[in-house]
Order: C-alpha cells, then sequence, then structure tokens
C-alpha cells in the first residue's frame, strides 16, 4: 500500500473574481482535517501557508494541544495534531519526500478540455499498489488556480451526487470524503 | 427516491465521563453541515437544542447570509442554510413529519450485542426506493447516549477505514462521509 499524505493550500487560490490571494487559517481546517488524515491513515498533514505569523498560529495550536491543559481533556486530538506539518510552499514540502520526484500530486478537479481525470476506483487500485507516496492537494478559498493543477501528476473526478445540482462543500468535508472515497471501508 | 433529512443533535449528549450533558451550537456545524446537507439532496438539517438563545444564534447566523453583507459576498451560502431548520427537541422535529410515526430514524452505531446493524451498500437500496422520510441523527460531544440509538429505527455500520486504527472524526466530517456513502457518486 502507498503511503498518503494531504495538504492544504493557502497560496496560491482563487479568490471569488478568479483573483490570486493568500488565505488566512482556519483553526477548524487545522484540527477536522488532520483528525479526518489520521482516520484514514495519512503520514503526514501539511499546512501550506507563506506568511510566518501564520505558520507560528499553527505551531501554538499543536502546543496547546500537546502540552497544555486541552491536552488532558482530549488526548486523542494530540495523536491527530502531531502529523501536522506548517510549511511555507509546495517546493517546501517537496523537501520531505526528497524533491519533487519523490511524490505524486494528486487533487480533484472538474473535467476540462485535454485533461485526463482519474475516478476513485481507480485511484483506490493504484493505492493498493506499490509506487511514491501520493500527497492529496486541497484548496481553500475558491480553490486553487489551474497553475497548481496543471502541476498535478493525477487528476481526480470532483466530487458530486445524482441527488443535487447543488455543490458547495467546506474543504473540511470535501477532505473527509475524499479520503473516504480513497481508503474508507463503506 | 426516498427524501432524506439531517439532525444535529446538542442534547442529550454524552460527555467524556459518559454523562449527560448540553453542547454549545457550534458555527461551523451549522454552515458545513448545512452545506454537506444541501450538496447531497436533503430537504433539510435540523439542528436540535433546548436553549432558545441558541436556538435564535443560528437564526442570527441565518439572517446575516440572507440579509446581511455576506449574503452578498457568497451568495451561495443562503441556499445551503435555508434549509437549516432549529428545533426545541426531536419531539418537536417529529411534529415537521406529522409525528414520531412520519418519519424513520437513523443513525449511526458501534456493532453492539442485540443489535442489527445495516450496511451503507443496503442503506442506498432503501433510499433509492419508496416509503417514509428519513432523518440521519448526528451526535455532537462524544456523541449519543443510548436512549437515543435505542429510539432509532435503523443503526448504520460506524464510519472506518482499513488504513486505521485511529477513528475521531469530527461530526462535520463524519456528516460528510454518511452523506457521501448515502448518496454520493463516488
Amino acid at each position: 500500500m502507498r503511503s498518503l499524505h494531504t495538504a492544504l493550500v493557502h497560496y496560491p487560490i482563487l479568490d471569488a473574481q478568479g483573483g490570486i490571494v493568500t488565505t488566512a487559517i482556519t483553526n477548524l481546517d487545522v484540527h477536522d482535517i488532520a483528525r479526518s488524515s489520521k482516520s484514514y491513515g495519512c503520514e503526514s498533514y501539511f499546512l501550506i501557508h507563506p506568511v510566518s505569523a501564520q505558520r507560528e498560529l499553527v505551531e501554538r495550536i499543536q502546543g496547546h494541544w500537546r502540552e497544555g491543559a486541552s491536552a488532558k481533556r482530549i488526548p486523542d486530538r494530540k495523536t491527530a495534531l502531531a502529523i501536522a506539518r506548517v510549511v511555507p510552499s509546495l517546493e517546501a514540502m517537496f523537501d520531505s519526500f526528497g524533491g519533487r520526484s519523490g511524490v505524486e500530486l494528486w487533487a480533484t478537479s472538474a473535467r476540462k478540455e485535454g485533461m485526463t481525470i482519474t475516478t476513485y476506483a481507480e485511484a483506490r487500485t493504484m493505492l493498493e499498489g506499490e509506487g511514491k507516496p501520493v500527497c492529496m492537494l486541497f484548496g481553500t478559498g475558491w480553490g486553487m488556480p489551474r497553475s497548481i493543477l496543471d502541476a498535478c501528476d493525477r487528476l481526480l473526478e470532483p466530487i458530486a451526487s445524482h441527488a443535487s445540482d447543488y455543490n458547495h462543500l467546506s474543504v473540511r468535508a470535501a477532505a473527509a470524503i475524499t479520503l473516504d472515497r480513497l481508503f474508507g471501508d463503506g
């Protein structure tokens, strides 16, 4: 089985008008996606943010749950937050894998001309085999720009339901669902 | 296809020591579970809370996204929050279905002696057919007490992954995954 990692991108990110922005760290993104990542066997959860004060915020949250009063109240949380790793850029994340060639980048994307989309059934089979670690990228804000999707090695089909045309999941929900589709027993 | 509804229970709820408590409304529970519910075609998302000041908080959040500055910034959010309904108790929720017999209550549960557990494959088939509306209950805090599980018409298997023994999903993640397993295209 290949090792799976998650990453939450805060820059470069699209805003509502299609411009490129940096989004702020959200406390519950740290907690929820760390808990989901750990529950589906991910080895690390990267929070990618170019601003050092924002990276320090994540480290303070981790410290609070590792050593603070909350560590006693909910000891399980420490285990999830321990896999969270804060890095300034995608390039810095690649260093953890020995460089860009040491990891496969995956993301979900709406189907666009000229792009091959992988189904979740195909992706599950790929993860069961041997190969490089896989890092599943998730975007904050209005999602990741084309430049990041173009840099991915594989694009998975977007999450959808036959029961609704409305499709505006939070990134916390989208990450949980993606992990369940890749590694869940359902 | 049967109609699906979600409900988030804030009382009676278990605390870490197994006692019965009332939990506080969390802003992102309102948003995330409304967005997930709407994205999977649910007709309503009930927030069950016995304290009127907490119920008013949900109504203020809804108003802010229906009429406030945020309504212009993210118009899609209004559509999701419009299905949120705040009620003081399970009994008050039953009234929306013409009484207890007008709805089937479902929840997830770890397998316990003397209980029949439904798989997600079975549940999907049940939802495709004809029948009463189904309301999927989710618990805050440390989960719902046995008294609520005993009152359910059907218990689904707990969410699990073969990739991990750690299993501490947020309720926002658990709700998203459950809806995807019931109505997703994955």
